[in-house]
């Protein structure tokens, strides 16, 4: 196992009704002067923006809004909620929707406490020491961003998706209600289920040998979603199910189960110039991705596929770990479609000619990326391309 | 799932050579004038107790010692303690040892910040508001009081062990190399994977149906023990091995995997009593008590045991699912033998005439002790009972 420093202080706070308490609990945080930040109509029109100022104003606590974060959340709406939170004295940010809300939530933080470029942050050049405080009630299982130190940000100005990681910015608390999440359109669902368990299996990749006790857990996750996810497909509305899913997805991404093993994330970094290029749904990519990402690292560790094929997907073990890790895959693919995920390109709208220019903007000209296997230009080409087939 | 607020804010700082970043992190968290508390002789002979007083000074931090922690830590040494800290004007607490110097230490903690007598605290009259700040540098895996919010106190005047858990008393961080745990005698070693184990068990036999996700992690931390326990007996010098025992042993009593269910704790509760009257090891009396609660409560939920026996013993499923959780139970035991560890009141010098006695000061006199089955007087004398045979 690998020395490491762990602390996760994001205060969890789940179950039915919980968006009630926000009011009291930013007070407990010392919020004064709130910005409330979403998405579309939905946490509008069902009437939880309501519930939420509601519960601010009977703690007398100020607050504006804005609106408006679409998924791959943009850089020109962190700008003006920076601009907002500077003008109107702002103290403290509820993020009131998914990973994209959130994360978008974290960037104005950040930038507002900054007196550069807040995209210094995400393309490396600043390390931040300050941030506003960020808290959220979430409404999907998915980013894992309510509890997690990272996120990410989309430039639409360069074409460019980043991603920024710090222990600054977990949010201080986190509402989950999974009665907030029954009514969420089933694609929505799946591709939030595929983003968890890649979040898992990313920490699952390791070159970090006897590392039986964060295996387990990692495997422990996974389980338990691709378990629930069919309950969820055939019922919906079900809270006990969708309450499995959303709990997973936060310790999916709590960076408990990775702590002391290297780990890969090269299938998130193929996935973003997806996203970025054509506005697919992140896990919709990642369902592309990330089986053919494994396809092509088998034989880097073959054993670590057999375990993941016999522990997790039920395949039986063989002498032949590669061929057993290959079932693993074709099990995994095989749930993905299960839950209406696509595979290939081709149903993302993805297209061959375009590989050349992402794997440019990936930056690995003359580098490699690192990870559970280290991918040079021509091995970020030949994934994608694999990508073109199941 | 139940509803559920989970925070546990300490940090982790695991790894080889981590002791000697003590003076630092206890100067992050603003420590000036520190009590090391700490155990027997091995602390001192190892020189561990001179590496961390050698940190303390290079930080420039004030310190006094007080050492002679037992196991079942005694109440004496807590108001020796608290009386210490009062003369010295201490503000950090930095527990070096195990669960009993760390239990020791969080309530000389509570104490030193009471006017009242500090058992007010264990016996349910007085709850805290104030704490100093408790530190530990942790020499092996067990009660995981390293990162929880219990501290259990023995009070020898009475005869009494009882415990108290509050957020409050999380330590601020914890020191967990694994290096220090390599030198411990098989015996300590087991009776702490036990208590390891049973802590999982006691969040795992639960009441509340649909907890998919908890279920998963809860086997996966007991999988992992069973699994480097047999390893660790072989070789015991090995890191790797006791590293995964190590963090096996702080998830297992974080907290985290028993969120949002009921759990039981009768098995503790029922052990306290043969570990005040007779000193035995904490975990030698679980060996002893616990498969035997499992005996007497399996017709409560047969499912649930049978899900325990396949998940994690590798009990193949029949139609009968008593009789595979009772096949469970029985693996479970040959598991406990293996590592040493006792099953009956004989092997720990237990006597059959003290039942009427530890029933009576077990306090369920006319009442019931709450849990995944409730048990009344007859069912407490009846589970003793059980524990006269294997």
């Amino acid at each position: 196992m690998d020395n490491f420093i762990f602390a996760n202080p994001t205060k969890i706070v789940f179950g039915k009704d919980m968006e009630l308490e926000v009011g009291k609990l930013i007070k407990e945080y010392g919020g004064t002067n709130v910005l409330i930040h979403y998405g579309g109509g939905s946490a509008v029109k069902s009437g939880l923006i309501d519930r939420v100022k509601e519960s601010l104003d009977l703690n007398f606590i100020k607050h504006i809004e804005l609106g408006g974060v679409k998924p791959n959340p943009r850089a020109s709406l962190v700008y003006e909620g920076i601009k907002l939170c500077k003008e109107n004295k702002i103290d403290f940010i509820l993020a009131v929707g998914g990973g994209s809300t959130i994360d978008s939530a974290k960037a104005i933080g950040m930038g507002v406490c900054y007196d550069g470029d807040f995209w210094d942050i995400y393309s490396g050049h600043y390390e931040p020491v300050k941030t506003l405080k960020v808290a959220t009630v979430l409404t999907i299982a998915a980013a894992g961003s309510e509890s997690s130190g990272s996120s990410v940000i989309t430039n639409e100005e360069f074409g460019l998706k980043r991603g920024f990681t710090s222990d600054l910015i977990r949010p201080v608390f986190s509402i989950l209600n999974p009665q907030l999440t029954t009514t969420l359109p089933l694609y929505q669902t799946a591709c939030g289920a595929t983003d968890i368990i890649a979040h898992v299996f990313e920490r699952y990749f390791t070159n970090t040998k006897e590392v039986e006790t964060s295996d387990r857990l990692c495997e422990a996750v996974i389980l338990a979603m691709i378990n629930n996810m069919p309950k969820v497909m055939k019922d919906p509305t079900n809270y006990e199910y969708r309450a499995n899913l959303m709990w997973a997805g936060t310790i999916a991404h709590n960076d408990l189960i990775g702590m002391g093993r290297s780990q890969d994330w090269n299938s998130h970094g193929l996935e973003h110039e997806l996203s970025a290029l054509y506005d697919v749904a992140h896990g919709a990519g990642l369902a592309v991705v990330m089986p053919h990402w494994m396809k092509y690292t088998i034989d880097h560790d073959p054993i670590r596929f057999q375990q993941m094929a016999t522990r997790i997907f039920g395949v039986k073990k063989t002498s032949d770990p590669k061929a057993d890790g290959l079932k693993g895959i074709k099990k995994f693919q095989e749930f993905l479609v299960s839950i209406g995920m696509p595979l290939t390109f081709k149903e993302i709208g993805a297209k061959k000619k375009d590989i050349p220019y992402m794997v440019k903007t990936l930056g690995v000209s003359g580098k490699v990326r690192d990870g559970f296997m280290k991918l040079n230009e021509q091995d970020c080409t030949n994934i994608y391309t694999l990508c073109l087939k199941k």
